[in-house]
């Protein structure tokens, strides 16, 4: 327990906080004789890592990832596969004076509470830096799942939204703009509302949406492990989810049957998809697409109150380098975690053999 | 795994299809020295079960819960509860039809895809029905815990929407109509739609919102199994459901920073509650609330194409006693997975004393 | 959590306590489409059950399974398979004596301790009437795998032990007398001792055997969950077992490594087997051969001394229906046990293919 | 899953290879507000570490942890704990000639045939190196609890025994030889007799005693998860153990119950300890004390048969540093797997508080 594990038989442990020594974590359940393409993973790295535009924090890391272990002759051996990732470029002193504060909306005030002693600087553990390790082994996952396209991107940053449905874009304008949206003229607007928002010393919320294609029929383990939940709470998990939504999600609950039920063809495929590819719980085939909605981040460079360790309000001046909007960064995060859910269901399909 | 159990601590496992001999579960970890009130359990089993309104089905369960263990003399033992809920009134013949079809939007296909094997009468194990064992759980969870008060209601049905904030409403008001809307001007215009909907012999979704008062602070275990992205797998994993956001949610993700913070008052509480409760993953001691979508349920009662097991298009005349729109009866049970998660974490929560 | 639970992908899940109402199980996981022989399986509970022998105790119960789901038309679903074995035959008055007194080497002290409550009726939970539910599962998981040969036997019983190696025992013989010793001779031995002791009002210790053959190699997942580690566990789980020791065990403490080493044949099986089939935690295709030792158990018919809720030592005479010797109606429960652990590697190795 | 994860609310995972780049692994669960005594660590590690003395493996390894995140400030934080210790002395050279060839009882075979792929360098993942991994979190589950004595010793070497129970042993003496045994005349004899054995290139075999004090009563989980079944599956999954025994052990399988059964103090104490502290899998306050099995290590340093990867039998000579006893090496191991599990059953008992 204790929640720095995910997943059943494709498990990840991380470990790391934000200005501590290094960021890493474990592999365990990787099957054997994988040809790994180490530049694949440090080119997923490269799209989360800080530091890769103007419109994300200015913080600078290579977040290079170090191998230890569970890689023989470049094939993995099935045994656990170990990495680290050094921080390199903390500014630890931009965090001393929050050393007895909590800042609103952020993690200082709950993780005081509940483990009594906490790592300021950087935000410690509630540091999205943790999600460099998830990145890592996403990408290892993916490579498990060469056939299964997951592709994730920008659908809205507050209140500029794709218009088009997901069918209609084109997946490899993606990553032609920072912003990591697949239409250039929105894309355009989604990067001038975040530099503007960014001047004001503010920050922007937004949504991801990412569709997976070529799935197997059959994943997911009903009634408490379906696949959607899964994806829900891996989703959730990442730091400033605030919502998930799969196949009609939150439009569907204003439809009526005949609206929503997706009929079939005679292969089994279906004319409609409101279900987003799964059903009761179990992949169909058809496309996975899903919604994630992120708030604003919650470190603003502007003056903001703030609580201090004895009860007392204080005036708090924002610090720190920060993303004005964490969604760009998000992306391969996404497409990650929807790797780490689906290598754990496709194992645990072989089962079904 | 396999996907019938839910919970670390405090673990509910669960058996049974929707008309197979019984249904029931086993409750592992329920602390001992608890009095269990009887009728409270079953009191929740009647605010889930069929039969119980005129917009709902018409099948009738009493759904008494039989329990088998872990009780002695009125308290819990320590040792796990096994109980079980006998089926009574199965029209397995309303059925017979569909024994080698595929009817559209429901778990038929994918059932059969990944196991070989289906129990189609009812829908089997993809049936609601299981959902009665999860009121059993919640029911004593929410004993084990009876300063929290988990309070669930319908917010939508179909276009149909609750628009007052929830501090305006009166929680008390739920129970005093059938579709469970403590506004009773909203609620009266929501049955009104659920007639006219069934007489359409057709479906409509909805949504569902539950507020969380008095959690105490530390609840949630970073990274991956934040209370939060809990919450949304155990609310993913019932029948139907589309979508989860808590706090702001995805209206959030059009929110700058400055507007989304809550500001913290001298004793730790938040001015404003966009978090909904839970920062960090962690509960901070403020209202958790959240909504839950419904699609609506893919059972209708008109004709539709399906497919059958020999790859032919069939039309096919829905049957059987059906939800013409499942959230009436879904309060319950959101309100039990609710408990559960909080269960688990209160127990978790003990270690860090 | 909460101990009630054994395996990860083959999983059972148990309640009960000795005078409840029924004591019963889960089963999740069970591969889909197998052919359930219910004869068979209650074949395993009438080994195990009381009152089968004179040299058993005389508590009468016919043990009878009910399956309540998880199998339609004869087969398996892959859904959940929950079970229920209802008491019949409690003496719960033969208990009252016992109501606020802890019996020596029983775990009345133990639980009260532990969970402040206590079933004391025949033991509450921590009678080994709750191994009723495991050999139910146990029969159900060596459906799973035919071609395995799991055969348990009584190696010993006080200071009678059985000398011959395993190799040069007829197994088709342990059924044969009610000591279950495939020795003639020696079960002759067994059961007079046994008879003796009974009636002084005593209890005796034995040691069970158990060789399992035709295990597919690759079974077992290091380092922590090795296969020998896990089927230790689960020994060690049933009541009364004090100590396991697997392939040479303790007499190989003892050897030089060019004694103890198993030199292979070319077709990669090996001339001798110290081993017991077993190297580095993962199956080698050899006999799979351990040892399990029980002790006496501790309600004997003579006077004792216990101690008592308000701290007084007691006289007490012991009563109720007790086995002189746990070990005949053990073997069929070391024999599901052992199936329990290779359904779930079974499963496991599945996801190397 | 995949065997590298140990506990559940304590949890180690480790990776790591004998000639890789690093073993290390991540404890999560630690309680946060623990000063960490780092030089008691890295003693823990010296006590283990291979080049200690001249009765075990010439490899020269300084085995020096890295902590990498989850201490602030010389605390615990209740966040993942990550550490590294870099292997600086393989001689991979040593191993070339076995790339093809499974030695006789190594786990060459039965890797290769699981995973399909082994790193055959000094034993891979199946090397007795990573337990160097679960010292370390042994050594911080030791601080958590410093109330608890947990201290084991060498009670045997081939055929030489130590007579004595271990009452009156002086623990103090064990550090004071190089075999770890608390009698100076029994470690003498034991000394002589491990370097007859090296000077023969041959190696032994022998047992470890270790002995639990001050356990509070109430630790464990019946049914399944028994604290002795939990010990014997920690002790188990050491490398090279073929057996385990707790209490009275196998000698108590020869005994009658009024001879077995431990007789109450009116305090709750018993006046014999035949039990091993532990009744019904529920520790009960007084010693538990067990003992573990070791098989001679398969390397010898002579001539011996080995099968290559075409089916052929091979004359190979042993190579590569090795322990002509592993015995006294397996001293910390035990104990950092006894403080292991009892750090995870004391965090499982605060449930019930």
């Amino acid at each position: 327990m204790a929640g720095n594990s995910f997943g059943k038989l494709f498990k990840l442990t991380t470990f790391g906080e934000s200005h501590g020594v290094a960021i890493g974590g474990i592999i365990d359940g990787c099957p054997a004789g994988i040809h790994l393409d180490f530049e694949a993973i440090q080119n997923e790295m490269d799209r989360r890592k800080p530091g890769q535009s103007e419109i994300v924090t200015q913080r600078k890391e290579p977040d290079t990832v170090e191998f230890l272990s569970g890689v023989f002759e470049g094939k993995t051996t099935g045994t656990p596969i170990g990495f680290t990732i050094h921080n390199t470029n903390q500014k630890s002193k931009d965090y001393s004076h929050i050393k007895d504060v909590y800042r609103p909306s952020h993690a200082d005030y709950t993780y005081e509470k509940k483990y009594g002693v906490r790592d300021y600087r950087g935000g410690g553990r509630s540091s999205a830096r943790e999600t460099a390790c998830r990145v890592v082994a996403g990408a290892i996952a993916k490579q498990m799942m060469p056939d299964i396209k997951i592709q994730a991107f920008t659908s809205s940053v507050g209140n500029i939204a794709l218009e088009k449905p997901y069918q209609e874009l084109d997946f490899s304008k993606t990553e032609s703009n920072v912003v990591r949206c697949p239409d250039p003229e929105t894309a355009e607007r989604m990067i001038s509302r975040i530099k503007a928002i960014r001047k004001e010393g503010n920050t922007i919320g937004g949504t991801v949406t990412c569709v997976i294609q070529n799935v197997p029929i059959g994943l997911g383990e009903p009634v408490f492990d379906k696949l959607h939940a899964e994806l829900g709470k891996a989703m959730l998990s990442i730091n400033a989810v605030k919502g998930f939504e799969y196949g009609s999600g939150f439009e569907g609950a204003k439809m009526k049957g005949t609206e929503h039920n997706d009929l079939f063809n005679d292969d089994g495929s279906t004319k409609t998809n409101h279900s987003g590819g799964i059903q009761g719980g179990i992949s169909n085939g058809m496309d996975i697409y899903f919604k994630v909605a992120f708030k604003p981040v919650a470190t603003v460079i502007q003056k903001q109150d703030a609580l201090d360790a004895s009860g007392n309000i204080v005036e708090m001046q924002g610090k720190g380098r920060h993303d004005p909007c964490v969604v760009p960064r998000a992306i391969p995060i996404v497409e990650a975690m929807a790797a780490l859910v689906l290598a754990d269901y496709l194992l645990l399909r072989k089962q079904e053999s």
